[in-house]
C-alpha cells in the first residue's frame, strides 16, 4: 500500500472511529454474540488477491463491532476499567504509522529515551523517590513472572548462572494472599517455584488484607522447615474487592527477612495520582518491584503496565544477553530496555502516554479519578440504603461488591446455593440485555457482584441507571 | 479528549503519516543523535495541564523524528527486516480505535475469533497441516519463553502443580545450536533451567546447521549421566546466517526420545509462504511448537508474533489459571487465548494481519519476498565477483554475510584483529553517514557484517547503490 493510498483510507478510518466512539452508548455493552458467530462469519480461507478497503470496512461493521464487549461504554462496570482515551489513542496511531523497532538503543533512540522520560513522569505524578526506574511492559502479568524472576534469582544466588532450580536442595517459597490477581499464581508457575510453594497467608475475614503477624510467622515456619522464602507480593487494589494489603508492614518484614518484595497496584496505581489516596500504599519505597497499569483507570490505551524496580543491576543481571549482532558504538552509555524485560523487540510504546499525558493534563486525569471515587461512594451508600441489599466489603477505589438477597417462598431469606443461583441469575439478566455489564465473583465460597466504575464516560447519571436495573432484575 | 477533537486531530496526523512515509528515504538511516540527546531535548517534569495537539507533534517532528533508526528505508540492512505495511497499519490504528479488552472470550468475542481465523489463514499459507493451533504473541523471545515452558513440564511431568523444579533431582537439558538466537538461551534462564543447563551441539563449519549425529549422542550422554532431556530448538533462519538446522532429521531424534521439539522459524517463516522455500523446513510438522514472525519480512506491524503448538491440551494445562472473576457463560465452548500465552489482557492485534493480508494480498506479499529473494543471490554475485571480497554463509534467504580483506601495508592480507577493525571501520563509517545502515556481527570469533536484504521499499537499484558505499568505505 502506498502513503498516498493509505492517506485516503486513514482519512475514511479517522472518521469511521470518531463516528464509532460517538455512537458507542447505542450499542449493547456485552457482544451478543453466541460462540463461534464471528468466526463462522468469516471465510475460512485466506484471500488470495487484495481486496478493496470498502469491504473490509464493511465486514469490520457487520461482523467485527457486534462481537465486541463495550468496555469503553458508560454502562460498562465489569472487571476493571480498560479505559482507551481517545489522546492516546493518537499516541498509538504515531508509533503504529511511524514503523518504528525497539530491541536496541541504536535501532530507536527516541523510543528508549521517551519511554525513560514517560516512566520518570509517571514515578512524579505517583509521589515516588528517585530509587525508582521504570520500563513499559505490555501487561502486569509479565511483569508479575519478571518480578517473580527476580525474586526466584536472589533467593537462588543467581541460580540461573549455575545449575538451574533443580541444583538447589531446598523449596523457595512465595506469600500472598488469595485475594492476589491469578497472575500471581501463574507468576509462579512459569517461573518454577511449584504451585505448592506460593503461601496463602491469612487475611483480614473485611478487609481482606494480609495479616502481618501471620506473614512473619509463616516465614518462621519455613526457614525452621529448611525452605527459602522468596519472595513476598502485596496486592494494592487486589482484583476481588481492591483489597488492600498493609504494605508498610509487610516491607519491613520483607526487609527484615532479605526477601524480595513486589507490590502489584495494578489496578490502584491509578489513584496514586491523587495525593490523598497514597495512603493506601504507605511503604512502598520499601518494596523492591511495584507494577501498574495505565491502561486500566488512567486510561492510557492498552497495552500500558508499568514495572519500576529500586536494583537495576540485579534487573539487568537477570534478564541480559548481549549477542554480538546487537552490538552498537553507543554500548555502556545508554539503557538496553531489552535487558529490563522478557521480549528482546519492542513497540514505541512511550508514545501513547506522552500524547495522554500531554493532551489530556494530569490535572483533568486527576479530576476524573476524583470523580470515579466520589461516585462510587454514592452508589455504595445508595445500595446500603436500599432493603435487602448489602455491600460486601470495604470501598477503597472504585469497586463496589454487592449482594442481594431475597426472601424465599417459605419467608426465610436465602442463602447457600439457592442465593447464588438467585445471584448469578439476575447479574446475568442483566448482562444478556446489553443494558450493563458487571462481573459476578467468589467471595468467601459464595457469589456476589463487583460494579467496577471508572469508565471515562460514566457519570452520575449512569448510576443512577444502574439502580434501576438492579431494582428491575430483583423484583420477581 | 472528545470524539470530535479527536477526529480533527486525527486527520492531521494521518496527514503527517502519510507524508513521512513519503520523505522517508531523505532522512538519514541509523539516528544521528547522541546518547541522551533526545532525553534531555524533553523537559524532565510532567506536565500539570493539557497542551495544544500542535505543540505535541511539533516535538514529534523536530526532537522524536530525528531520534528514529529508520528501518522503513530503502537503504536498511541492518538485524532482520520489520516492515510495517500501511495496510497492516490501518488494522492498527482501527484497533486502538475500538479500544477493546482481551481477557476472555466474553470480553471480546470478534478479538479471540478473528485471531483463530487469522491464525488459521497463515496455517494455510504457509503449507502447515490442520493439526497446528496458533496465537498471536509480542515477539518470538516470548514465544520462546513459553515453549521452553512447555518443554520443562513435559520433560518434570507438570512439576509446576507440584514441588517446582527444586523438587527434581536431575537437571533438565535443553538442546540448541550457538547460532540460535539469544532469546534461546534467554528463555532457559527465565524458566530456571539455568545456563549450564543449555548444551550447544556441533554445528556444521559453512552452513552453520546442527549436525543431527552429535546431538543424538549428547542426548545419549546425558541419558546415561542421569541428566533429563527435556528440549530441542531447531533454528530455520538463525539470526547470524539465517543458518538452517535440518528439522526433519532433528525431529526424529526428538520424537524418538520423546522430547518436546520448537521450531524458531522467526525469520524464515514469511518465506514460508512460497511454496519453494518449504523444503528448508521439512520435516516442521513432527515439532511440537514453532513461532514464526509476520513482523519480520511479511511485514505486519510490530508486535505481530505467531506461535503454533499441536498438543493444545498440554499448553492448556501449564499456562492455565482460572480466576471466578473471569468466570463466563460461555466457558468450555470457546478458546480461552489467555490460558495460551504470559499475559491475561491483550489487544486486538489479529486485527493487523487481517487488514494486512485482505488489503495486500498474499499474491503481492508472495511477489514482493520474491523480489527479496532474487536481489539477494543478485547481491550475492555481485560481491562474489569483487576482488577483496567474499561471502560467508549459504544465501539461503535473503541475509548476505560479507567480508572485506584488505592488503596490508606489508603486501600480506590482513587477519586477525587487525582485520576487525578494518571491518568495524569500514561498517560504521557507513552506518554513521546515515546513508545505509547494516549490522557487524560475530561469526567464527570475527567480525564479519550482515546485509539484510528485505525492506518493502528495498529495490535492486538500492543494492547498487549499497555497492557503491562499499567500495567507497574500503578504497583507502
Amino acid at each position: 500500500m502506498t502513503p498516498e493510498e493509505f492517506r485516503k483510507s486513514g482519512h475514511e478510518l479517522i472518521d469511521w472511529i470518531a463516528d464509532y466512539r460517538q455512537r458507542i452508548s447505542e450499542l449493547p455493552v456485552r457482544a451478543q454474540v453466541a460462540p463461534g458467530e464471528v468466526r463462522n462469519a468469516l471465510p475460512s480461507e485466506p484471500p488470495e488477491s487484495a481486496e478493496s478497503f470498502a469491504s473490509v470496512m464493511a465486514d469490520l461493521e457487520s461482523i467485527v463491532v457486534p462481537g465486541i464487549t463495550q468496555v469503553q461504554h458508560p454502562m460498562h462496570y465489569g472487571w476493571f476499567p480498560s479505559n482507551a482515551s481517545l489522546s492516546s489513542v493518537l499516541g498509538d496511531i504515531a508509533s503504529s504509522g511511524m514503523g518504528t523497532l525497539g530491541i536496541s538503543w541504536e535501532s530507536c533512540p527516541a523510543l528508549t529515551e521517551v519511554e525513560q522520560v514517560v516512566c520518570d513522569w509517571l514515578r512524579q505524578l505517583t509521589g515516588l523517590s528517585e530509587n525508582w526506574h521504570g520500563t513499559i511492559h505490555d501487561t502486569a502479568s509479565t511483569a508479575c513472572v519478571t518480578a517473580m524472576i527476580l525474586a526466584r534469582e536472589k533467593a537462588s544466588d543467581l541460580s540461573k548462572n549455575k545449575g538451574g532450580l533443580t541444583a538447589l536442595n531446598a523449596p523457595l517459597i512465595v506469600y500472598s494472599t488469595k485475594q492476589a490477581h491469578s497472575s500471581i499464581a501463574k507468576a509462579v508457575q512459569l517461573a518454577g517455584f511449584g504451585n505448592d510453594n506460593l503461601r496463602y497467608i491469612e487475611e483480614d475475614p473485611y478487609t481482606r488484607a494480609m495479616k502481618p503477624e501471620a506473614l512473619a510467622a509463616a516465614i518462621s515456619e519455613d526457614r525452621a522447615a529448611g525452605k527459602i522464602p522468596a519472595g513476598i507480593v502485596c496486592s494494592v487494589g487486589a482484583t476481588g474487592t481492591t483489597a488492600m494489603d498493609p504494605v508498610d508492614a509487610i516491607a519491613d518484614i520483607a526487609n527484615a527477612e532479605d526477601v524480595w518484595f513486589h507490590v502489584d497496584a495494578a489496578m490502584a496505581g491509578s489513584a496514586m495520582l491523587l495525593p490523598e489516596c497514597r495512603h493506601l500504599w504507605e511503604g512502598v519505597e520499601k518494596a523492591d518491584s511495584m507494577s501498574w497499569n495505565p491502561h486500566k483507570w488512567m486510561g492510557t490505551i492498552l497495552d500500558t503496565a508499568l514495572f519500576y524496580v529500586r536494583d537495576v543491576e540485579h534487573l539487568e543481571r537477570v534478564m541480559s544477553t548481549s549477542p554480538s549482532y546487537l552490538r552498537s558504538t553507543a554500548d555502556g552509555e545508554v539503557v538496553q530496555y531489552r535487558d529490563w524485560g522478557i521480549p528482546l523487540g519492542r513497540r514505541f510504546r512511550a508514545l501513547k502516554l506522552w500524547f495522554h499525558l500531554r493532551l489530556d493534563g494530569p490535572d483533568t486525569i486527576r479530576k476524573r479519578i476524583r470523580r470515579d471515587l466520589d461516585n462510587a461512594q454514592w452508589f455504595k451508600q445508595q445500595i446500603e440504603s436500599k432493603e435487602g441489599w448489602e455491600v460486601l466489603a470495604p470501598v477503597d477505589l472504585q469497586t463496589v461488591c454487592i449482594l442481594h438477597t431475597p426472601l424465599g417462598s417459605d419467608g426465610v431469606s436465602l442463602e447457600g446455593e439457592a442465593l447464588d443461583q438467585h445471584t448469578l441469575a439476575w447479574v446475568d439478566k442483566i448482562n444478556s440485555s446489553g443494558e450493563a455489564f458487571m462481573s459476578p465473583s467468589i467471595l468467601d465460597g459464595r457469589w456476589m457482584v463487583r460494579v467496577s466504575v471508572g469508565v471515562e464516560g460514566t457519570e452520575r447519571a449512569h448510576l443512577e441507571r444502574l439502580i434501576g436495573l438492579l431494582e428491575n432484575a430483583t423484583s420477581d
